[in-house]
């Protein structure tokens, strides 16, 4: 039996749940805020859906010790998440961690300091991974479908809804490039398999419906290795009406063709057939529900303790361009 | 009658022939290369069609001196295409140019001298303005349809196929961004509305196919006025198996709503209705006809002067930013 401790509950804490469903090999013991103000106390019948009697602690430090948990679910404020993700490796438990990582890389840095030493297994929250359509790109690109990665597009939009007021804050949001943008950067890192060289990146609060410094849209342009280039959209302008509540898509073109996700669907042009050709897609996975399998020793987490940390590293780049207006190179 | 001659013929002429069905007020009287060893005698025959006995001189410059046209039609070696079209404004002639006008910024300045002295009408290929799919998106976003434009995204990716061997050679190819990006630039001039402040670039010419220095890929991000922010992404890695040459798109995001051109589709979604709705496209114009009118006093053609400098300068300095890997600003 694993037991979790969830700290935190204003990103997707949810798929710890939906990870956990059908399974009967672990128990939600206790949740507790991760940031001051934060509200958790709604998670407490999601957890007891589990069984057993999950208890509230208010301070999270207190519950790890009590506890002893084998895992934490960490999903406090953005601008928080590198204080609980340490103090949950410090107290060497798993961590499911939702994406950004930190919001700093001087943060980043400690996060990291504090895995090395710890000795677990570790993921942050970097989900399209476990969708079929983001997976089977992946799948066919490994496989040779449109030869060597030279160029990428990733677009992310989403409904801007009503945002919680620590959103509209840089110092607990953290910004629209490590939030929103991070997912697409992780399919650049990903689908491309190089590695950064450089990031120019620029953003806009204006036209926010009064949600404070949140930025509305944003676009990023790397460099990567091998002379392979990607650009990054993000915005919160997916029009209220819009069929999803996000626009994602991601287009990767090769020497020998091109393919991509968009409207959730996967498409491919190459060589063998006459225009697009419409992709089956393999089945959606749960992220949580890997990341419980490779804590057991019975399979590999899609997402790995590099490829979290290889993200936020980026996606806090990005960060930085944007907010200086200035091209900032990958050391 | 307007009395039309010709100089070059290794980009778009055939904008001039497509443009002229017709009508009943034009004639092709004679056609000479722009730049050494370009073959035009294939154009003889197509001028032909249109009625007359046309010329055929080496010297574009006596062409110009003897035939005293009232138009002239350029489109020669790329890096060439500034000289020429000094040449043609200093002559006193109307001016339909091949893009980009010029492929320096000290080219284009001498090119803006001699149209500002020399009061002729001058419009370049940007032609698509005529397209229905463009221009009804362009119509609207002017009646509303979308709110305030924020972002927009802009791609152009085009099959290789066999490339003339002076498209292997920047000094007369011009590179990818000036001739192939120059559109999505001028994309997103037009439907923002906006003016440029800076451009960061990339470039790569690997996996080219022995195609000298041709740019296979390219990204350009800019700043403009209000916060507006826009990619653009070129590359010749559209697969030959494609439908279509050119795989062409324009997304433009505003305060209230998403339109986009997509698979030569016009749709847009905003608060009107769920999801995206298809919308019915204006028939595609002749840019070429459109300019003729122009002289004639008749209409407006789509593609104005400014336009065509505007363009040519974003395309200019996408092109140095991307040559210098560094942020060019708008001066």
């Amino acid at each position: 039996m694993i037991n979790v401790c969830l700290i935190g509950g204003s990103g997707h804490v949810g798929l710890a749940f939906s990870g956990s469903h059908g399974r009967d090999d672990i128990r939600f013991t206790a949740v507790a805020p991760g940031s001051s103000h934060e509200n958790v106390a709604w998670l407490m019948p999601r957890m007891k859906e589990f069984g057993g009697e999950p208890k509230y602690y208010s301070d999270y430090k207190k519950m790890l010790l009590t506890e002893k948990p084998d895992l934490v679910v960490t999903d406090n404020y953005f601008g928080d998440h590198a204080e609980v993700n340490k103090a949950v490796l410090e107290s060497g438990c798993h961590l499911f961690a939702e994406k950004p990582l930190a919001t700093s890389l001087e943060l980043l840095e400690s996060v990291q300091k504090a895995f090395l030493s710890a000795g677990v297994q570790m993921a942050a929250m970097l989900n399209y991974r476990a969708r079929g359509s983001f997976y089977t790109a992946w799948q066919m690109i490994q496989s040779g479908s449109i030869g060597e990665i030279r160029l990428l597009n990733a677009q992310k939009s989403y409904k801007l809804g009503d945002r919680p007021s620590f959103m509209r804050e840089r110092k607990t949001y953290g910004g629209t490039l490590t939030w929103v943008g991070i997912h697409g950067i992780d399919w650049i890192s990903w689908m491309s398999g190089q590695k950064f060289i450089s990031v120019t990146a620029a953003q806009s609060s204006l036209h926010n419906h009064g949600a404070g410094t949140l930025e509305m849209t944003a676009l990023a342009q790397f460099r990567l290795t091998h002379e392979v280039m990607a650009s990054l959209s993000a915005d919160y302008h997916n029009p209220p009406q819009a069929i999803l509540h996000g626009d994602d898509r991601i287009r990767i073109v090769g020497t020998d063709g091109v393919i991509e996700v968009i409207n959730d669907t996967l498409r491919l042009t190459n060589r063998d057939a006459a225009g697009w050709q419409q992709i089956a897609c393999q089945p959606d996975q749960e992220l949580f529900s890997g990341f419980l399998d490779q804590i057991e020793g019975k399979g590999i987490c899609r997402v790995s303790a590099a490829d979290s940390f290889t993200a936020t590293e980026a996606a806090i780049r990005a960060q930085m361009s944007a907010d200086s207006a200035q091209t900032i190179s990958f050391s």
